[in-house]
């Protein structure tokens, strides 16, 4: 079967199926937002890796070069922050390049990274350059400490846990959509879609503060949510109305047309956190990240939305998936 | 200026002009086989990635799907193994597909990868699938523990010092030609080309037993020499009388009316070690790896090639470049 039928998920858990079983050294394997591996003197290091395609994954018609080296390493650091990480890291760059690119686009690119890294305490360690005469990419992989000596997983959300989320959501869907109609680069909403914030603060607060599962949200909420719930053998419901939406995402959805709480389920590439808590813990974690209580995780199956008298409602639009299938 | 203008090398200039010194962790940054960084806990690391592009540096018509996942992983430990590591590895691979192949490929390339990773106790811990409409391509990171506390790197080599090699060169260049022709995949050099062997045994004896300089033979014997000196500030010299050619090179040569020399000064991947001791360790550490002397680094810069007369022999071809340029 072609991998176009299959789907990307399907072609996943084919390469799931094949790879050994966490052993020797490997504390973590495939199927988490990083693999966790141990040091031979005990260390625990999150490693990650991610591609983005010309003309898949980014659009050199709204992105600069600039925003496109610091997105791509951000968004690695945002599988290291729900890991639990938020110590030092070191960042390898392969760039796959057609030839018809300017040496200064290259540059300006390479400038967007460092300015994340030295950010985020992520050393650039160098990389390799090949040609693609296909489309230009970049793949980033990247290797931190987790300094707390655990990790949350995607595999750990119990039922009665409370399901929490820092930050505001669907501002880098709106903020990408405003750009796609000419919108300008200083928007809120668009730079948070062009230079998104790794929280590697609150990963690792999340950590120390007895968080259970954690997923970073690239896919959208309903999607990522999802992903643990699958990974955790649970469900989840969560209060529309509590699902933090910024004042600027729905400035910008006004004006676009378009429904504000749709973009905050639906819309990826936020970058926030998605962590579930004991519900004895919840609520210092809540304070100490901060993050916000958005619903809870139970044992039927499935992701229930739920409005303000706590009637579901009904979910049609799925997340994004790249090669269509399934 | 065009990236195809100012050529791969030129480029990695410009980028490593950019990034900053090693600190904070960072040991050995861009310019070496691997990077090197030092976990919390004093342990050493080597870090590389290396991406292939259908097209540019494999071809279907005469390379499986699984001796392309075993010669990727390969490739990456031969990183590892030219800066001493051999110990425990972990891998990533972010695959981009372009949606038309099939799922049974991609498993049997899985299947390469993971003989390899068991030969050479690496462990495939996951990685990234992303669409890539133009071509195939496979982007692999490896993060290695360096067992011995130091590494090997291309700028430790002094003039005096003694240019040893290990194994045999040509082979992987003439087994590609050789397949180009048609021949079979059983043939020796065919599966010195298709199945390299990563000298990681090899790259940790020659850390222990006292090496200074050390690379891995991907752009053929006279390149890598020069990338030695380059980073060393130096010259070199070798004997062309005891570059080691394997029997079967010379005869797959002679079938294909080629010159194994030229193939064995020239051809790349057969992923050796060239390696640089001093005098005194030089006897003892050919005789462990093994590896031959075939030459010396000398102050004058730039590489010349000896007869049996110690005239000079004039070398024209030079390596391989990705973009053009230079």
């Amino acid at each position: 079967m072609k991998i176009s039928e299959r789907g990307e998920f399907g072609l996943i858990r084919s390469i799931r199926m094949l790879l050994e079983r966490p052993e020797e050294g490997l504390v973590c394997g495939a199927g988490d937002d990083a693999a966790v591996f141990r040091g031979g003197r005990g260390e625990l290091f999150a490693y990650t890796a991610d591609a983005l395609v010309e003309g898949v994954h980014f659009d050199l018609r709204y992105t600069s070069w600039h925003s496109l080296g610091y997105k791509a390493l951000a968004v690695n650091l945002s599988d290291l922050a729900s890991m639990g990480g938020g110590g030092l890291s070191y960042a390898l760059v392969v760039l796959g390049l057609r030839g018809d690119e300017e040496t200064a686009w290259i540059e300006e690119m390479y400038r967007g990274m460092l300015e994340c890294g030295r950010r985020y305490s992520c050393r650039l360690a160098g990389g390799d350059v090949v040609r693609s005469p296909g489309e230009t990419f970049l793949s980033i992989s990247l290797v931190g400490v987790l300094p707390e000596g655990r990790f949350l997983s995607r595999g750990a959300a119990l039922p009665g846990q409370v399901i929490l989320v820092t930050g505001t959501l669907g501002d880098s869907y709106l903020g990408m959509r405003w750009l796609k109609q000419g919108g300008d680069a200083d928007n809120h909403c668009a730079r948070r879609h062009l230079y998104p914030h790794p929280r590697l603060r609150e990963g690792r607060a999340a950590v120390r503060g007895g968080a259970a599962a954690a997923i970073d949200i690239s896919d959208g909420l309903l999607r990522d949510l999802g992903h643990i719930c699958e990974e955790s053998g649970v469900g989840a419901e969560i209060r529309m109305a509590d699902i933090p939406v910024s004042e600027e995402a729905r400035r910008v959805a006004h004006g676009l047309g378009l429904d504000p709480m749709e973009a905050a389920l639906h819309g990826g590439e936020d970058y926030e956190l998605l962590l579930t808590a004991p519900p004895e813990l919840a609520h210092r974690l809540a304070g100490a990240l901060p993050a916000k209580p958005i619903g809870r995780i139970r044992e039927e199956p499935g992701v229930s939305v739920l409005d303000l008298e706590g009637a579901e409602v009904a979910i049609t639009r799925t997340g994004y998936e790249h090669f269509g299938g399934e």
